[in-house]
């Protein structure tokens, strides 16, 4: 028996079949092209799942970046899928491959892959950021996802770091998303080098991308080790907020930045020794994901095992 | 059968007998004499509870201001209790008294007491804070206290509310403990009236308590108002970030300074209201605690009524 995990993103759909010992077999992405609405964003999703489908495929596990009832598996209005509304995207997916569904939000199952099987393994309380553009969050407990009362789940890129900082997308100021995503990191260096700052990062003015800035960090670049210092310092105080209200024993941080490694991660620790209790900051482990931008599939993945009872 | 719940403080032992309904029958209360030492406060705590014992009773249920083990009931060097140490008061009570004893923090237990009989009744995802001269906190979810991965609990009181404001005891900056304490509420009017401000409390300076600033804010004075706004901003700041970490349905705000009602409230849900995310925002009941100083009482009765799988 097999299981297919599937991630719908508002660019990319990725999607992989693993066994049952949750070892993917073969891995394949495609465009979501949300802009061309509802029904082509399914045919994609179908698409791709029939392109790693077979009669040995027992479940599917599907994450999608949206707020949703993992019970009944409705989506309610996935901001970056346009169009879809409130939508059964189970009992759509149940009905055309006649086998069982079990859909998560995107950032729940990032989680949950990294506790089945990756930085987060054997973990009784795992804490997961995922820094990108944004910075979504996951909490795993007792091997349980958690999904709070409205199935909003853990939205830990909206606590708060600074009361009076910057405006974020939600309307509140001074959020962990504002002040620590990969849009922060680079205007922080747009801001810089307009004020005259020396970087060998001056020419690209304008292009900036995370990327650049990690590898002139790499080269000794002294203000991008700042920007991602400043970075690393706010994620630091906004996980150590965490970290002190549930007492995690491990800590992921995920996503498109944690690519920066220790260039991130040092500051992120230095501040949550400084700022977390003494009966924790000695106890816990900070680390960055292992399974890259599959995450989230595996996640989905090691879900549809579970509810299907496999081993894993 | 009954069932006795006990809240062991620093100051005072509370406790009740309970019928398994859940009905208070009988309270009573004694100093803890802490500065006395470990033998002298067990010794009042098996005195407090012989005092409603009875062959009736098939459980106790005990509150300790401790970091402890709830499995195995073990308390690990309680602040308020010196010379405890490490210490088994599961074991120790059990043997006393021939009974089950199931032993848990004291805000945890208050949170669970308001979760079964108070404010939260019903909830899913119980959100609490205890606002006093510190600020504890408690989390139920699906009828479970969060314990966490070491004990630790739900340490609400020290998330950071401004990473660059005053020093908290436990050494952090800006902790929720350090800027919404009934503690810092007296310290804001000390200031405000050394600067100058006119208010009536200006000839108690040096012995304001904080029911002296809710009396004075019941008469219209403004400071005292002033006071409890910035309480209550901060308060609402904190518990924001919880609330969009964590997705509860129902936030209870207890302790001593919850006793001041709407002056305290009334600022905290507007605060709220701004910083929480839409899909959450108009869903959630913010309410005082209901049960009043017993909550931990009420809490660890209920616990000890639960083990026995008697009903409520």
């Amino acid at each position: 028996m097999k299981v297919v995990g599937v991630d719908v993103g508002g660019t990319q759909i990725k999607a992989a079949v693993f066994d049952l010992n949750g070892n993917m077999l073969k891995s394949t992405r495609a465009p979501t092209e949300s802009r061309l609405g509802k029904e082509r964003v399914l045919s994609n999703i179908v698409s791709v799942i029939e392109g790693l489908f077979s009669e040995d495929v027992a479940a599917l596990g599907v994450a999608v970046a949206s707020p949703l009832d993992p019970v009944e598996g409705i989506l309610y209005y996935p901001p970056n899928l346009p169009g879809f509304g409130v939508f059964n995207i189970k009992s759509f997916l149940e009905e055309r491959f006649g086998v069982s569904v079990v859909v998560d939000n995107d950032a729940n199952l990032y989680a949950y892959g990294e506790w089945v099987r990756g930085a987060g393994r054997g973990a009784q309380v795992l804490l997961c950021v995922t820094v990108g553009t944004g910075i979504g969050g996951g909490l795993i407990h007792g091997g349980n996802i958690w999904h709070g009362a409205h199935g909003m789940g853990a939205e830990f890129g909206h606590i708060t770091v600074d009361p009076d900082g910057p405006v974020c997308n939600c309307g509140n100021r001074g959020c962990l998303e504002a002040m620590a995503s990969s849009y922060f990191l680079v205007g922080y260096v747009e801001r810089r080098l307009r004020e005259g700052v020396a970087s060998r990062l001056a020419p690209l003015r304008g292009v900036l991308e995370p990327k650049l800035i990690y590898e002139a960090a790499l080269e000794g670049d002294t203000l991008a080790h700042e920007a991602f210092a400043v970075v690393g310092k706010n994620l630091g105080v906004g996980l150590s907020s965490l970290i002190n209200a549930l007492d995690p024993d491990v800590v992921v941080v995920g996503g498109g930045l944690s690519k920066a490694g220790m260039i991130l991660l040092e500051p992120v620790k230095k501040e949550i020794y400084a700022r977390t209790l003494k009966g924790i900051r000695d106890r816990i482990r900070v680390e960055t994901a292992v399974l890259g931008e599959f995450s989230a599939v595996y996640g989905a993945a090691y879900l549809a095992i579970k509810i299907i009872g496999g081993d894993r």
